[in-house]
């Protein structure tokens, strides 16, 4: 499991694997969202990231409704083979986050002495208004 | 929650919030932990990573017997806060997995067309020897 080169992915009780997800160009990581079985063999088969949506019980492709689809560059297991981490491209506008933003971790955390618990805004900017996209308050969100 | 400025972090039914960590450096993924309220709130005290053990259901100070420690650069939250990101710096052997390597992610899946199956190893060198830092094979790899 640890040493050999057998892909032998654990999926957690409910079928999914945790999947980081990292942009080629820069390093900087752009969402974080789980796989089950068919969404890692699609993935593997069509080299774009396809994910499960545990708010709505559907296998979803990235970008398939907001376009920003999800080119794989790399696909790396960890030691116990229950966490991928994907390298991969972004097409579209250029963003990963539903809010439009290029990542989904767009704000800091302080931390260390005299921290004041107030977040910091490092991506502000939209790529595309979410509500031309989704169509307004929406949990559909692809 | 995805607009503001409070730091509201939503931990699953287990108390648990999942953490991905990355290299200052190089921005390497090098491992995927979780956090539970006392982890999270030593880590923002001390700007030292903390975790939570689920294995040994324990809190858990990255590096406490391997001295391969993690000082913490930023701490990012996802947009809907039920994630965290970890930039951190290494201390120690330079090695962040329990098996001695850099990342515990240190093996590549293959994927596209006529993709074989072998995992392909992308960091073989061991910082460190496990056995004699962990005593042997053993749960408890802190």
């Amino acid at each position: 499991m640890e040493e050999g080169d057998i892909f032998a992915p654990v999926f957690d009780a409910h079928g999914l694997l945790p999947v980081i997800v990292t942009a080629a160009e820069t390093g900087e990581v752009l969402m974080f969202a789980h796989m089950n079985d068919e969404a890692l063999a699609r993935t593997i088969d069509t080299g774009e990231a396809h994910f499960w949506s545990r708010s709505r019980n559907a296998l979803w492709r990235k970008g398939e409704t907001s376009g920003n689809t999800l080119r794989v560059v790399e696909i790396r297991t960890d030691c116990d083979q229950d966490v991928l981490w994907l390298t991969a491209e972004m097409t579209g506008a250029g963003a990963c986050c539903h809010t439009g933003r290029l990542s989904c971790f767009y704000r800091a955390v302080p931390f260390g002495a005299g921290a004041g618990g107030k977040l910091v805004m490092v991506h502000a900017e939209r790529h595309f208004d979410p509500d031309a996209i989704y169509g307004g308050p929406s949990k559909t969100k692809l």
